[in-house]
């Protein structure tokens, strides 16, 4: 595989030489395109693809089930957009038809991370041409020929392209964690959609945890019996999820996790345990003691039992044995496993965890899969064939691929930190400033975002998950070279459009969640709130610790999203007014509607908190809103006016921003920083105006930089 | 059934009776509530029960499993709504509850339409008390329970209030076609939820059509695998959607529509057609021709087969056999079967068609169930416990009753006609000129809403159904005396968003469909355009019979809404305004900010329109909308000024409004009649100021009467 990637490598840079010229006749043209993940080529030219009534795709070469289905379920879509009816039926004609796939053969009878997923696109005025090694390199290409669709006065088309295209890396994933909240099969069907739609392959499905153990297993029904509360996937679900996933080409992983994280299992099975039971179903979010024993031969052969019928029921390659956050409290507290541990000469509990991910490596061999483990797992002792997953970062990944392990990386894409897009899509698996060589490199195999479901329903999943996890699969598709991030953010925003024909619901059931929230359908008020806040980020949340896995997730947070549009809104705005020098009146129209709107929302906002207790802990938001809107419409007369602010006028606004700042309701402002920045420009003008009108960017900049504050 | 039920009648009545009167030291008090059904007698006292995280319910005398799994749901929807988190388990004191439910039985095995549904609910400032004789009865008040819920500076609580309730009709149902268009089981299950809210206790579920057979017939096989496209319910999961309607105490009947509608049956069993096949599914909609062979022998012994199977998966008392109808073209032409018919003496058709069902009805008889079809079942050669289900109207029902027939109405409950809810609220089972005895009325047994498949999809069912269905399930339920029409549709948008906590789409799916047709988030203008017109109504879809069963229902129409919003409210303002005599200044500000939207839309519409070839069909209906706003405008700046509109102004708008007034893409505005009435009143000004004022009032109704046009 690795020769092979970096055979890919240089068959990509070749493309990228080539791009930059012309070639032959066709005249390549810049076009604004949405496509997402951007393809390693693509040449924009003259002319169009009409799509009509008359549609029709032919499969030539290789046919088979998948790649039909996946040709309808592409032909359905294409019709809910247009309006338009299609034949059902394959065109007879492959000459004949707008769309003709050329696929050479079925690809991995299993998904697999070696699995060719390139394909190329040539869309002419006659018909498109989409070629590929693989069903899966087919199907990656249909999403590609989706996203391309336009329409004029003249009807819908495909503009003339030519695209060659295949991934950067070849593992790139989405971990849906249904351990702590339980997340029905209709849930990972829609995001495997989702999943697809962006070019994702990887579901990696977080399966056991403290608070939930969500798989039957007829050999230890136990385990799902008291484990589960009774949500638990049935061995039948499950196979119809790896089946669906196979369809669309994405792997299905399971991880289950030990030896920590494992109260679940302990409830069933409190024997395997290092410390003496009864266990109960964990409720708590955080790290917890009950840990697997790994000084009993029994804990093994449970183990090897259990992954035994797991294996049978999961095809993926890989089984993920978790190995994070192991506290030890149990191990350090027992006798009996210190004295193991002076008898096996172990000298520490990275090494008795070692101990035990060697015995695990053992059995998952004899059942033919290779181990994936967190960080926690790389131990001199584990062969070299297992696979390290990073919650660390680039840098423990660079670390492993020099000491000659495959590796992916999660750090930078845990998307339940509700971070904005803009950051995940910043962090590359290979850091800057990294000095691997080649066959290092190429032991970074890609990444994965993370939804680890402390606080997500099935109701509010889909809104953490997208559309910012598209950010990611660009990251993990594209070429590193494709970091424009106002240009993701466009193309995110048509992206997540798309995402809502596969049912996912993480744009519909905001307004739905505010109107239960007010009790009212007239939200509009409600509305403008939320889209100027976000979630608390990293782990502020629940940080009284009074809510746990049984608490509802129908709050302003839950439904208030990583990126505020009301903010990366005003950031550009304000951005492109600081820029406009000397009058800086650029934008100014739209920010005092911005402004008035929030300052005019209170009364409003106020009312409907009075009848709404589940809003009260909200309730000075609507204050801080009317206040900082107030600020910046000051700022602008003064701007306007180009008059000096009263004395301490700055200095109150500052103190007001400062306050504002502060989260209430766990949920925070992500439009304070761009009024500072006005506010600052409105009181610096005196000093402005003392300097030659060629000096005022640079001393804007300045003076607005966060560090000045 | 009959003498409970008249029973039941004069409880009721004495019930009614008693809540005129003050009973004892409570003081009853008028209350606004969105109890939706109404109650039959609701009593509301001063006081009010705290609703917060101490919460609990506990459950007295009869408990089961169903009847817990119910109290979860309930307290799981009140932490959804209020984010409070309640203990889990029940209460161990049923003093100190919350909630005190004291049930007397488990009610009957299979829900049937003997069940008893009554119950009473009292809450006092110290607990909710709610009994019931069975647990369906404390099903149904658990929702009243539910829909009671306020909130206000103090926190969540329930007013006191005193209930006492029970059905007028033990028949209440909702068809749902999946024969036409397919609906999967989450769709299925998601609509029992919302049935249960507002307390319909039958799903009629179509499962055979020309366009679709869609139950997996293990005996038969070919029927679900050559009828259905794939696409059918296998014996597991209509087993769970059993299991599912009866834990919320409703029934489920399955349709096999026969003779007719029967193509897909007969693509798999051409030989027990009325004419040789071969038959293809039946992708269109209307009338055809395909009809079982009811002269022949093997039919008989197929279908007895076939419903011995159906009788071992489905548990209700009743099987519907479809029966309507029946073209009797492939009869007309067979002479095989005209010979048989003048063997038998059977003198037309319908004497076949009652032929045929008297077959039917021995088999249903041998499996102890009842029949149950269309109208045109009705034949004096029937026996008396079939039960007709009328689409002709409250007449024919009235008359099956006569002859001692048991029927139920769907007549005026046709939800898929796209009437306001208002219409279908209007329409009693028992129509107010019907000389019925007691004994007769005792035969209507309630009806259903049905919701035919032609034009909906997963994606749009939910919008056809809901919030309608809940004005139909309020006359079904609620005494006659109950028709304050603005009060229902108050007390509907209210019922609308706690549908939505069932994850209905009724509401959400909107916005959606509108950003996949405009190809943007900015839907603002097409929102307020929507909100304006609704689907043309009746059997006018279609009418140019290009669309299939196959067609994408993605359209304006299909976003569109039978009941819009703007139509309601202009209706209401106008209305208003018509009364304020002599000023006519009422509602103005509103009216023009109306006026004006819908002017202004245009220039977005048109754009949008442009880049949308989906909206084309729609282009004309921007320029319309703003023509509209226009003349409303006007209408209201002559009233303001009081002056004479010039000469031929009303006759222009009179022609601009009629031409508006025509259906385009299938949609038709719902705003004319109002504007209609500001523009004759503005242009009757003149006139009126030559009347006393005193007289205004009723020429202005005479005027604006819409005969007057």
């Amino acid at each position: 595989m690795n020769n092979a990637r970096i055979a890919m490598a240089l068959i990509l840079l070749c493309a990228l030489q080539a791009s930059a010229q012309p070639q032959e006749a066709t005249q390549p043209m810049q076009r604004q395109h949405h496509l997402m993940p951007v393809p390693a080529v693509v040449q924009f030219q003259s002319g169009r693809l009409n799509i009509d009534a008359s549609f029709a795709a032919a499969i030539v070469g290789h046919g088979d089930a998948r790649l039909e289905a996946g040709v309808q379920r592409a032909a359905r879509r294409l019709e809910g957009r247009t309006g338009l009816t299609f034949a059902r039926t394959l065109a007879a004609d492959p000459q004949a038809a707008t769309l003709r796939i050329e696929c050479r053969g079925p690809g991995l009878p299993v998904p697999s991370v070696n699995e060719d997923e390139s394909y190329s696109l040539d869309v002419s005025d006659k018909q498109a041409a989409l070629k590929a090694a693989t069903a899966v390199g087919a199907l990656r290409g249909l999403e590609t020929f989706l996203q391309l669709l336009e329409g004029d006065r003249s009807g819908y088309y495909i503009p003339a392209v030519s695209i060659q295209d295949r991934p950067r890396f070849p593992w790139r994933g989405l971990l849906i964690d249904s351990g702590r909240h339980f997340e029905p099969v209709e849930v990972i069907k829609r995001n495997l959609d989702g999943m697809a739609a962006v070019k994702l392959n990887v579901l990696h499905w977080h399966l056991s945890e403290d608070q939930g153990f969500r798989v039957e297993s007829k050999r230890y029904p136990k385990l799902h019996q008291l484990g589960s509360d009774g949500l638990y996937y049935t061995q039948e679900q499950i196979r119809d999820v790896i089946a669906y996933a196979r369809d669309r080409g994405i792997r299905v992983m399971p991880e289950f996790d030990m030896p920590g994280h494992a109260t679940s299992w302990l409830v069933a099975y409190p024997e395997f345990a290092s410390a003496p039971g009864p266990y109960q179903v964990e409720r708590r979010a955080g790290i917890f003691d009950p840990t697997f024993d790994p000084t009993r031969e029994e804990t093994y052969k449970f183990l090897e039992g259990f992954f035994t019928e797991m294996a049978g029921l999961f095809v993926d390659d890989y089984i993920h044995i978790g190995g994070d956050e192991n506290n030890g409290r149990q191990w350090a507290a027992s006798p009996q496993i210190q004295a193991f541990m002076k008898a096996k000469n172990i000298k520490d509990n990275h090494a008795l965890q070692a101990y035990f991910n060697q015995r695990l490596s053992r059995i998952l061999e004899k059942l033919g899969r290779k181990m994936i483990g967190w960080d926690e797992i790389l131990h001199p002792d584990l062969p070299q064939d297992i696979v390290i997953q990073s919650w660390r970062g680039p840098k423990s990944l660079a670390e492993a691929a020099r000491k000659g392990y495959d590796g992916i990386l999660s750090a930078g894409y845990y998307i339940d930190l509700m971070y904005p897009a803009s950051q995940h899509y910043k962090n590359d698996p290979v850091a800057a400033d990294a000095t691997l060589g080649e066959k290092e490199l190429a032991h970074i195999l890609g990444g994965e975002a993370t939804m680890w479901g402390e606080w997500v329903s099935p109701e509010t999943i889909d809104s953490r998950i997208w559309p910012r996890t598209a950010a990611i699969a660009e990251r993990l598709w594209s070429p590193r070279e494709v970091t424009d991030v106002d240009d993701m953010y466009r193309r995110l925003d048509r992206v997540s459009m798309e995402l809502e024909e596969l049912g996912l619901m993480h744009e519909k059931n905001l307004p739905m969640m505010l109107r239960r929230m007010a009790d009212t359908r007239e939200i509009g008020p409600l509305r403008t709130l939320v889209a100027t806040v976000e979630p608390v980020k990293e782990y502020r949340r629940n940080q009284g610790r009074t809510a746990t896995m049984l608490t509802p997730l129908t709050r302003l947070i839950d439904a208030a999203r990583a990126d505020a549009r009301a903010g990366r809104e005003l950031t550009l705005l304000v951005d492109d007014l600081l820029k406009d020098v000397p009058r800086f009146s650029r934008n100014r129209e739209r920010l005092a509607m911005m402004f008035t709107e929030w300052r005019d929302a209170r009364p409003a906002l106020d009312a409907m908190i009075e009848r709404s207790p589940i809003l009260r802990e909200a309730e000075q938001l609507p204050r801080d809103l009317a206040d900082i809107g107030s600020a910046g419409l000051e700022a602008l007369s003064y701007l306007a006016a180009a008059s000096a602010p009263p004395d301490g006028w700055r200095e109150a606004k500052m103190t007001m921003l400062d306050q504002a700042a502060k989260p209430k309701a766990e949920v925070e402002f992500a439009i304070i920083e761009p009024v500072r920045k006005l506010i600052i420009l409105a009181a610096e003008m005196p000093a402005l105006k003392s300097l030659p009108t060629s000096q005022w960017r640079e001393r804007v900049q300045t003076v607005t930089a966060p560090k000045s504050r």
